[in-house]
């Protein structure tokens, strides 16, 4: 226990935190503190309520969602459906410009590839999943559990279309959780403002308060052909807003890193964030440069670089954070105080499991830039996408898929096993617009990013380049390539591995030449990294439900969680600021100049919308990057708002929440209304809400 | 003394370093360790050594270099004169293609705003320095003492126009010395490879060994029109080099900052580098594409890209440094020993230099990006400059000037003390070609970043922009500017402050307008950092010198040092190479794609090279960027290479110099002989350089 000796004379201990702070958690629907919330907010919610805000509440990609009409209406953000807008949309009709406003349900059109899921069930699996990786270790650890999950998913759900079954990890597999889905694969869009409308400010005022922003959209479940029936949702409220009054706030929120020893979060300070944020930096820039080499490219570009910039200033917020002594010595009194509890309880000469995790820290420093640039979805990083092109996502998608349906599911890369098909399916089949140019930029900067961090004498860089440069290559895989038409994709995919390995489609071909040296690399992170993390976590784990019960939450894991909190400014030295903007703020940050001007239309209604019609709102409640269009409830159920934002000082907390200054950034109810009423011309769909 | 208390528990007394190690530090003239440097390389140099090998040593702009004739022949890098190449190029006659290569003396071409110097003298002046400063603190201790350096270096140098004086402090501020300079201001090119010969693997191979860069040139310095008359001067040697053999390296390397304590570094490793480097790395990205545009872009890009990627990648070897968990020990051992020696001889409760570091650290870190990015010039980070374009530093240059010239020479900003004007006129007036879509892109990019990292509300910014873009404003004002000729920037200089204020240049107008928060900027990191930081460091530096004496060397300043090593590869694990490589080396690296493709006529005259001709060596003496071009001399005087680069894990030698890892790289006298004589048949200067 020398972590605990050194870091009990750190003198840190003013500032030790036991359990979760008030307000503090995004939790599970099956482990709500009840008690607790309805103490801290004066409310008096109970299990039905808990019951009605889950069955209401929509996983709609990447963001969150919620029910808001008994025919399968559903309120999100409207940057959870840029990219729907910009799949329906040409350079000549484009809906991010003009809105997307269809008068009746049949003009409502469909987002290519789009799926939305309402949890209806949690079973626990602990006991099974804990089984299968018994005395086993590195690789075999994982690949062993995953096939685990794989079989309970697959037992579960079977191959109904309608479902969804996922095992969950809790807790870094502390616990394990079998969650089922009602599944819905035709999903239309509904309503979206202009999208200047919805990214006033663009990226300046991004993960910023206060803040003028109608980032709303509607999109609605659709079953057999028509508007879903829906009776649990919630209930339309677009009454004016008061400062302190309790919110719930219902969505899935993506990944927060809190239960990482201090070691751990070194690692991403030094080394993961670094090199993520770096190589995101230069695509920006070349992207940016792209946009502005004619209207194509800016049409192109627009969606891409909205979303890369919101990523890197989230990263940037990250290494604010670890940077930041103050919060650091936060989560040290914090490791501490656990520290002093489990020596406690184990007096002996017990397992470190902190001792195990920092001495898998330079493997991860020296495996992580490998695995990060060839494989992706690290999970601990910002990286944008391994291969940086949709067309090379594909690629892999299809090769791998055909490699992997040879063997059992239980032996395939997990992504591949029996019960994750068919989704794999949806997104490879959508039809969905590619811009070989911009792929093309984007696949010569991964390859030179590539090159540039392992170096160029780096074996699997020669196999990624051969002799030639990212430039040559890039462009030669892009023109050559067909994948870019569904049927194409769709040939390959049912042809299987001899329909590949016949294939001359050079992206193809590409994919299969580097398949030895990628899964090498993930095999490798697999086996030392993410292996040996995994078991020291659930040891880690064990140590704190003996610690503090269940009293902790687990962290982020992309699915459906219940935070707390009220509608409140901050009192922050050089952060002070109310918990309102309205449309009058609006109009007068409007400078003209980009990205400071107001949207056509709605500025063509500045006279119908009252100046003091509350636009934004600020609440306490616990929130990251997912949460995006989560619901934002009263303790009646009433939906009064959309989630759609948080501060740079709030993206903290990916590693721990600081009440002081974690606020989450919602678009009223009231804002919605006026955009549908008095900017939109949205009548069917005010009607459909119950508004008058 | 909490530091101590703190540092001493933390166990890593076990690397201990007390003072310099073997072969590390960059020596000044005035105190090199000639007893030890014989000891350790057994050699026997003497007084007589160090003063032929200084008045052989050349300063050229940022770089060092070495006289190689008695008609003021000099030879430097290839990557030395490229801003020179750049300048007398033009995309029909472009030198850095063809390589330069005059017959005759009167072909070669002066360098626009070029100037070389020699040091010829070392006063010591600390007493009249450290007498300015007493009593005062913060910007008015600054600026006294600026002051009182431009009053000694106007009464040494005056007018004269073959002088420089310069106020040099060392140790931070524990001594002040007066360095004399013989200027020439007549600098011509007398020879520069292709550039893809000496920059062959671009950015890749870069701060990497094995190399194969033949990164030499030869300037000549003019008096009166004709050659200057230089009889000291080393003695060309083109003999085999042989692994072992000590070498002395004579330059001028830049900066250091291996005096500062670990407060201050952990602000650079969580502050500014990452500043700098992601800022730079989204330039990088505009830059790349802006040169995919064409080849006229192409043709302006390459020379600021190469640049910038140095930069860059400088800085991703320093961040690795301060991430580096081990040289972190060694440098906290490093200071823990101070410290225990400090507290020895100050037993009572006496100032605490690293407590009033510390307690600047918060003030910096809120301060520097403000300063880096409106004034630039920090001297601990790697921003690239303010305004971004040359044409904003050419108008701050005359907007200040006349301001400043207002004022009496005491009074004004250090850099246009009368003592210093005669370079700022200089460089002013250089014919330098400009290109105005190139600086666009600049200037977008530094206004829009700088909007980013102050945010959008901050008052300096809305002063920057007023109600413009970054893209708006920065079109506007390079569309309108008439700086780009050189005479309109003469007769804006002679006109004066009236020139100035009644000038319509868009751009002098706009730094007219920006004078106010920029300047403020600048007076309150004065007043709160810089000021305090120099009297803490003066405090620091006394306690150093009753510490080790004179064992300890100042960080370098950009000024001329000596420093000793041996021809010697590297046996660190991953790091295993020897010390040569040789043109037969390069033959197998090319590839035929950039970057590795061999120069045309260095391939042409592939059969006239022995392939064992040895092209790059390692060497493991301590330099730094600055060093660039410094001369690598036998301890016989003769000049056997000029150091051109080192590697990405020496680039830690910022802060410390570790034995193991620290490598220069060397371009030899064998390597440039072959290029001349077999390549570029160079046979006037073969002749001049004595080779048979």
């Amino acid at each position: 226990m020398r972590h605990l000796a050194l870091a009990a004379s750190a003198a840190v201990l003013a500032f030790a935190a036991s359990s979760a702070q008030a307000e503090e958690g995004m939790w599970t629907f099956d482990n709500f503190p009840i008690a607790r919330a309805n103490q801290t907010l004066g409310t008096s919610i109970d299990q039905g309520f808990l019951d009605r805000v889950r069955l209401s509440s929509v996983k709609f990609g990447g963001c969150s969602a919620g029910l808001v009409s008994d025919a399968g209406l559903v309120m999100t953000n409207n940057h959870c459906v840029a990219t729907c807008v910009a799949n329906l949309s040409t350079q000549a009709v484009n809906y991010a410009e003009t809105g997307f406003t269809p008068k009746t349900r049949e003009e409502e059109l469909k987002c290519p590839g789009g799926s939305a899921e309402i949890l209806t069930d949690i079973t626990d699996v602990t006991e099974r999943m804990h089984k299968a990786g018994e005395g086993l270790s590195g690789a075999a650890f994982t690949r062993a559990r995953d096939a685990e999950a794989g079989r309970i998913e697959q037992e579960a759900c079977g191959d109904a279309a309608d479902k969804r079954c996922q095992v969950v990890s809790l807790y870094r597999g502390g616990q394990f959780k079998l969650y089922t889905y009602r599944k819905y694969s035709d999903v239309r869009l509904a309503w979206a403002p202009e999208d200047r409308a919805a990214t006033f400010g663009g990226d300046l005022d991004n993960f910023s308060f206060p803040r003028f922003a109608i980032d709303a959209a509607f999109i609605r479940l659709y079953e057999n052909g028509a508007p879903a029936a829906t009776p649990t949702h919630f209930r339309w409220n677009a009454d004016k807003p008061v400062e302190g009054a309790p919110v719930f706030v219902s969505g899935s929120p993506g990944a927060t890193q809190r239960l990482l020893t201090m070691d751990q979060l070194a690692s991403i300070r030094d080394v993961v964030l670094p090199m993520d944020q770096l190589i995101a930096s230069e695509l920006r820039g070349r992207l940016i440069r792209y946009s502005q080499e004619g209207e194509r490219q800016a049409f192109e570009a627009m969606d891409p670089i909205v979303g890369l910039e919101n990523t890197y200033k989230r990263g940037l917020g990250r290494m604010r954070a670890l940077t930041d002594p103050s919060f650091i010595q936060m989560k040290a009194a914090a490791e501490i105080d656990f520290m002093q509890k489990y020596a406690a309880a184990n007096p002996g000469q017990g397992p470190d499991p902190w001792g195990e995790l920092e001495a898998l820290q330079p493997t991860l420093r020296e495996l992580y830039p490998a695995y990060a640039l060839l494989e992706g979805g690290t999970g601990i990083g910002t990286t944008p996408v391994a291969g940086g092109s949709q067309l090379f996502l594909w690629a892999r998608t299809l090769v791998r898929g055909a490699q992997e349906r040879e063997k059992a599911s239980a032996e395939r890369l997990p992504e591949f096993a029996d019960s994750r098909l068919a989704a794999t399916r949806t997104a490879l089949f959508a039809e969905r617009p590619v811009y070989p140019a911009l792929d093309q930029v984007r696949m010569e900067w991964w390859l030179s990013k590539t090159r540039e961090w392992l170096t160029v004498d780096d074996p699997r860089v020669r196999t990624l380049l051969g002799n030639e440069s990212p430039e040559g290559l890039s462009a030669r895989l892009v023109e050559g390539t067909t994948l870019a038409d569904p049927a194409v994709r769709r040939a390959l995919w049912e042809g299987g591995l001899a329909a590949i390995q016949a294939s001359d489609d050079p992206l193809i071909q590409y994919l299969l030449k580097i398949q030895e040296p990628t899964r090498a690399v993930r095999t490798e992170w697999e086996e030392k990294v993410q292996g040996p993390t995994d078991r020291a976590s659930e040891a880690l784990a064990a140590a704190r439900f003996a610690a503090y019960g269940d009293s902790v939450y687990p962290d982020a894991t992309g699915t459906l969680r219940l935070t707390y909190g009220q509608i409140e400014g901050t009192d922050v030295p050089g952060q002070r600021w109310g918990p309102f903007t309205t449309f009058g703020g609006l109009w007068e940050r409007a400078t003209g100049a980009q990205p400071f001007v107001v949207a056509p239309k709605l500025l063509a209604a500045k006279d119908r919308i009252p100046a003091d019609t509350v636009l934004n709102m600020a609440v306490s409640s616990d929130t990251i990057g997912g949460s995006s269009g989560s619901p934002v409830v009263t303790p009646q159920g009433d939906i009064v708002g959309a989630n759609f934002d948080s501060t740079v000082l709030t993206q903290r907390n990916a590693y721990g929440y600081d009440r002081n200054v974690n606020r989450s950034v919602i678009v009223t109810t009231g804002a919605v209304t006026a955009a549908l009423r008095d900017v939109y011309g949205m009548d069917g769909l005010l009607a459909e809400l119950g508004v008058r």
